[in-house]
């Protein structure tokens, strides 16, 4: 179902305008959603506002939206979170990282909110329980976790807490269907998600690597980046290696089982993320890029991300073919 | 320098001619290279120039090369050993996987080599010094480890062992680099060296959260495919959250270190490679797509990969503008 039919024409409130936040907002928008922008600092709301006019007019220049101007009308700023929400059917939330933030949001959200408004909270790794645990508006609250930026990356993991309705899991499932989001159903509230587990089981091994003196950090990113992000990039990791092997992903199994148990049982450290360690990757970071090159290495990441974006929607269309 | 100024017109032997071996013809022929194709098994020689005719008429559909025929004529069968590295400057072997079939190749290979072959071997895992730590030839052997396929990812491991010459590894280094492999040193002989260190850390915790019930693993493919992998095509793991955070890798390690330790904290699992759970993700594997479909499925994936090379050249060029 198109996103404006199930919504019936209620708009969507977006809530916490950071890069978060106003990546949400070209999502909401691009579908012709009414979209408010809420920060609890004003002047976050016309910064946001400024930053989605210039990346609407890259995506355009990447083939990726016919009419920015259009796209632009379906937003507008609420300086106030009662304002933001009042008689919309989805809010997304996008405020910092931080339980307590989280939780005097979802107070106030109790308060102000109508009956049938649904939450989803940007969260990557905090679970809905932590902040909605006590309180009447849990039962519409779960987390829809996008990657950074969410106008450009497809993915969302939708983590329902033990008080999430299923009416409200289907609702929001459905919605972000209807967004052309890439749906991911994770059944239980494990810390971190699936996103970020596997993100933070590579970046162990990456860094004691590191720490090791096995690589450097840019030869481990080289590895990804020229090796194993290819495959990665349009197959995720079973069916990456369902290909590997003349039988499939059990015949890959027996043939490789025994090296990836070396490898497990070779891995020692508890905890990779030490300062020592971290400065040692920091200093190689800047010598590769210096701390005021990092606005615009960001820019570049976002143009390869649209060009990505691109080249995927006319591979899918070749595949449809 | 060129390949062919540094091999001097000297031709390559390529050992063992399956699918990677195929894949290293292409790679040496297509910088102008003479290469003599090996096999134990005389029929798979004839098979693999069958199927290296065909994916150089795809690499030709794919704008990646232009004149298929001109490559072709660089390959030649050998129906010995010794034929196939005689006069040769290097030799590439890519026979399966057993720390046997490997120290037999190279013992025979110390009978029949010219006295300055280098020889790279395709091993994913087992270091060079498991089968050359007693012959006369070590110094001249390093493991040249490519993603599969060899012709269309452009990353190789180099592993030295403790006995590999500095001037062996020199030598590669330059012959990697000059036939555009993304060249990375691997400092230690470490169990799977970098790139399947960093696969097995990620598929361990895939499969575990398959086993714990939090995602299937086709949502556990779409995390990557759609989310994760994107970045990873062109930046790796330590870039990746070196512009996530507004103030680089150090910042990031501050905001998030807590929840990765926690996620690293709650992995229990010993050993995630189970016959039960191997079985699970082979059914639903087989659900997605049936044993008959598999080979269909890798043309699939090569066209997709010759695709993301295609557009990666442009946006190289795009960089360098």
């Amino acid at each position: 179902m198109r996103p404006t039919d199930l919504l019936g024409g209620r708009p969507v409130a977006v809530i916490g305008a950071g890069l978060v936040g106003a990546g949400w907002a070209i999502v909401f928008a691009r579908a012709g959603l009414d979209v408010r922008v809420y920060d609890a600092d004003p002047g976050a709301i016309d910064r946001a506002l400024a930053l989605i006019a210039e990346q609407l007019k890259e995506l355009e220049s990447f083939g990726l939206i016919d009419d920015p101007a259009a796209i632009a009308e379906h937003l507008r700023p609420a300086y106030q979170l009662a304002e933001s929400v009042e008689g919309a059917a989805y809010a997304q939330e996008s405020v910092p990282e931080r339980v307590d933030l989280k939780r005097r949001l979802m107070q106030d959200l109790q308060q102000v909110a109508p009956p049938n408004l649904v939450i989803g909270s940007s969260s990557s790794g905090i679970p809905a329980s932590a902040f909605t645990h006590d309180l009447d508006i849990a039962s519409r609250v779960l987390i829809v976790h996008p990657v950074n930026p969410p106008h450009l990356v497809p993915v969302v993991e939708l983590v329902p807490s033990p008080a999430t309705s299923g009416t409200a899991i289907e609702f929001v499932a459905a919605l972000m269907q209807g967004l052309e989001r890439s749906v991911v159903m994770v059944r239980k509230e494990v810390r971190g998600f699936v996103l970020n587990r596997l993100q933070g089981a590579l970046l162990r091994e990456a860094w004691a690597l590191v720490e090791d003196g096995v690589a450097s950090c840019e030869d481990i990113d080289r590895t990804v980046r020229d090796g194993l992000g290819w495959r990665w990039s349009f197959m995720g990791p079973f069916e990456t290696i369902d290909l590997n092997a003349p039988g499939g992903v059990a015949d890959y199994a027996n043939r490789f089982r025994s090296l990836y148990r070396e490898i497990a049982g070779s891995r020692t450290h508890e905890d990779a993320w030490q300062p020592e360690l971290i400065r040692k990757v920091e200093a190689e970071r800047r010598s590769l890029l210096s701390q005021d090159a990092l606005a615009g290495r960001r820019a570049w990441r976002d143009r390869r991300l649209m060009a990505f974006a691109a080249q995927r929607e006319k591979s899918l269309e070749q595949d449809a073919k």
